[in-house]
């Protein structure tokens, strides 16, 4: 992580996932909300990272002749793992078998990876809460991943939930789910977050003293004390 | 709120929805059960209130031209809801784009709107599990509603999780979901599910000394001291 | 239907729903395209006209009390509908109940409907086959349309197939689908959708003479004898 | 419940339905983890036993003439059901009715049933909460079973979840979830599963050390003093 | 078929599926059209017959002492059927297995089988197209059954489309899809289907004429001399 | 095309994908049946071809900075298919956009493509129809690709309709739809297919003659003078 990453990290762990949408909108990109991942616990904090992309396809039974060399798997991928990233995988929204399990994630754990995004699901409930590292998940389950899956590469672009993901991208995650910020606009949405949390704040403010919401807007210039939220 | 209301909601408020369900399905209603919405939170009371619906539809990107005039979007609405209704928002079960979010929210909380249900999503999930105000929703998202939906309407004849809902039907809402009570049947439906509510006490004591569900029926009128659940 | 009318729609029967719907995405407008219904026969011609919307709810089971007034029905829309017209009906994609039937339908000919575009189901497969108006539809279904579905109102925005419609935007369908054009941008993109024609038309030549497809744009300028097909 | 199947429970429930997926997948079974259904409460111990099947159809409404003897109901299945067993409902993944409601679960915990799965929906979300039987269902509804349900018959062969399910096999459930093991070979399936029990402590041991995946296998023989998790 | 039942047959055969259906519902059944089937060819002549039901569930690998005895498969049912009866096949939506293939089918032509209904899919579309059996189907596909699918018995209560069918149900497929009348009201609802043919007919009649359609009812009793459409 | 491919590819199209899928079958490969696709015309005869495979994932809406380079098209892919491939396009069965419109698959044509599987959609229905071209596809649209997706990669291991294909393997599609077999299994299959072919005609006309089909297994060898069906 570089140490342009660590200051973008910083500022984008006070931005909710609520208002980088809206500035994301703004700016023209519709799609940048994954469908499905939700943290497994509540008290997770919010993550950011950047994206190291894993993609599965359905798996073929094992049969001599099938293939001409052995796939690699997800242990293979989490040694390819940079400390800080987040792992999102690609499962096509399989529900009935693993992306992750519990000891492949330990092993991610201990590598410093930042978290994990699957639009499939992971097993080992009580192992993976148990655990420190933050997951978003679609689902819980109990086969593992050879029962539907196969790993057919990684760090190339992927979809995860509906939600096309490069390399590198930028992924914040909170209680509201996943976003993903295009690598070459994360200053900039960054910036227009924490703008956005600010305006957010005045704006409550407000209607906690019973302004209706139509003579909210615009926010008073040089009035604002607030930083954004942490 | 009329006097009137307050005493049948607080009749209302001591039947479960399941009761309900059961009294409207004997009654010919079949289809009364809202698909898709839960509540935030385990610990909401039953509430209970008139409809004030929304009806939303897939959103179209702002073009000049593409629209005569302005549309009005929730905030508008808001301040058309009176004390003690219960939003419900037919969002054809969008859950990629909010239908409302915590600023409107917490304004619909000051301005003493009961309750909000909709069969799409919200979002700002901390914020709105510490706001008070009790939501039943089909998912949490982080895209604002312009993502992907529109305000056409309010109070109209709508569509919520697959149930009609009109202008001023009788919501309940409780841990089991949300029922809709046509309004000119509430005060028929509310004395047959106290009813109701005093039989499921009577059946569930004798279960406990033992009495297999065969012998159960009927309830022994006269010997009934227990009143409706609250 | 206005002299204006008559010409614009004259030029978009010449202009396929594909190339509209690019047209409409290069002007930012991405979900004009209707989700789920295709056209009953395929040798119908391609139809152009004004928007007639119509809402439906799922339906209640007829219960006194339950509601103050009659509703209206698909009969009473019929005669509201001016000679023309294409009936959008919003039916939530409903496939087990008819949005219509053969008996309205027969009327809504003689009334000179041009045709009729619904997310739901039609019933009477034969005799609207049989019929000269061109439908185009989600599913075939036998039930009546009161098995699930009461007609809330007419001429009001709606979503069919997942796209906003409102009353008076320019329908187009053939038979690669439904593509909505709103009211204000139907000159514009008209103009643009004959244009789109040629330049499909020059392609489609270059490659039959073995041009590969990297060298095709853009269109030389001042050689182009074609026309828009009709 | 048998001596023999004391011992074989007592066994099983030291493995985690992640291991016993694991195992039939390697003895060639792929599809036995149940889709939908997950506890009603995270902190149910994991529940082990005989599958005691139940199989709904959609409901018909109550015509005379349109059956010729009344059909049987949940009432009268819980009686025929031995201690020990585990309810599976093959719903047809049904939520918008309930397959078990509150006093027929307090019925079968009288009768010394060991738990419920069911690929539909339970009512009474807060009495089945407060009461000590374990649960795994695919939703919380309101409605009554008879809304869209009747039982067609009991100890049949059934699919729960997408999976088959006959009369006797062993059920295993726990947090992540229902997975059916043929009865012919619950033993060797558990045998092996305690075996991946202690193969998966002895790696998570590893990993906690430091060391990567790819050295993990195979686990060396003979040092192994740990015993099956319960 | 016993004589009684030729009767009743030839009446139901010139009632269409959207006449019983309209019947029903007004008899209080509103669930008796089967999602999904369609004919395979639109020139199927209207079929009529008893239902003679087939039960799947999910395939379980074969494994040796997984099952105590050999399952009984297609090719045992398809001796069990009578003449004229129809074949209505409960196979839980699979659409990626046939339930039926050109063998059984020739061979439950041999034996008089008036038709098929499947809720899941068939195969060897071409071979099934060339044989004179009329087939109602929800998809083609290659594999064959046991790729997903276990015949579980046959003559049980089914479902078929969401549809409660019972052994001896009548049947009637056309080209709207396929209703099930309950036995015990097929003759009353075969009259009131002629009638209603009757009432179709002449109000078609008279929307030729141009007469709208709030005029046209109720029908002018004595003035019909149309009988039921063949 | 080697020389081995053009024996190879004469075989299998004498072989049914129903015989294929079973030969796959019990070869232990139970996912090689493509959901979704079905040929536009029912008059394609089978093709046979090596996979050249096309990945898509979501789009993201054109703006500056969000990718560091120009992402390569379709018109891109289809200069580097070899002849006699048939293109596998990994759509994710988007069907609100086109992953292959009328220009492109006419070029296609021009370079000896042998046929197009897609489980997203095509649009210029009446086009394709018209071209020689065979495609299988889940459906028609009208938008053009980058209303949803952009091309990410070719000659990857893909998923199409829920089965894994890998560069090279060899599909077969006809009637029935589409069939991935393995490169490395496709002499075996092949020759297993051939058989059962000759096999399902015998049993043809086992039963066209009225033999029960418990009489039909085995087939008696030596007699057979029948081949495989073309």
């Amino acid at each position: 992580m570089a140490q342009n990453d660590s200051l973008l990290f910083e500022a984008l762990r006070g931005v909710s996932t609520d208002s980088l949408a809206g500035v994301l909108l703004k700016k023209g990109l519709s799609n940048q909300w994954v469908r499905g991942p939700m943290p497994m616990r509540l008290d997770f904090p919010r993550i950011v990272g950047r994206a190291f992309t894993m993609r599965f396809i359905p798996s073929r039974e094992d049969v001599p002749g099938a293939l001409a060399k052995k796939l690699l798997v997800n242990r293979d991928a989490v040694e390819a793992m940079p400390p800080g990233c987040i792992a999102v995988a690609d499962a096509r929204g399989t529900r009935d078998a693993a992306t992750f399990g519990d000891i492949v994630v330990m092993r991610m754990a201990k590598r410093g990876v930042a978290g994990i995004v699957t639009d499939g699901a992971v097993r080992d409930r009580m192992g993976l809460l148990a655990s420190r590292l933050p997951i978003w998940t679609s689902g819980i389950t109990a086969p593992p991943p050879a029962t539907r899956l196969m790993l057919a590469a990684w760090q190339e672009p992927i979809a995860c939930g509906g939600v096309a993901v490069f390399p590198d991208d930028i992924i914040v995650a909170d209680s509201d789910g996943v976003v993903v910020i295009p690598a070459g606009l994360a200053d900039e949405v960054a910036a227009k977050g924490m703008e956005q949390e600010r305006l957010d704040e005045w704006q409550i403010e407000q209607v906690k003293r019973g302004v209706p919401l139509s003579e909210l807007a615009p926010m008073p210039e040089g009035n604002i004390k607030t930083t954004a939220k942490h």
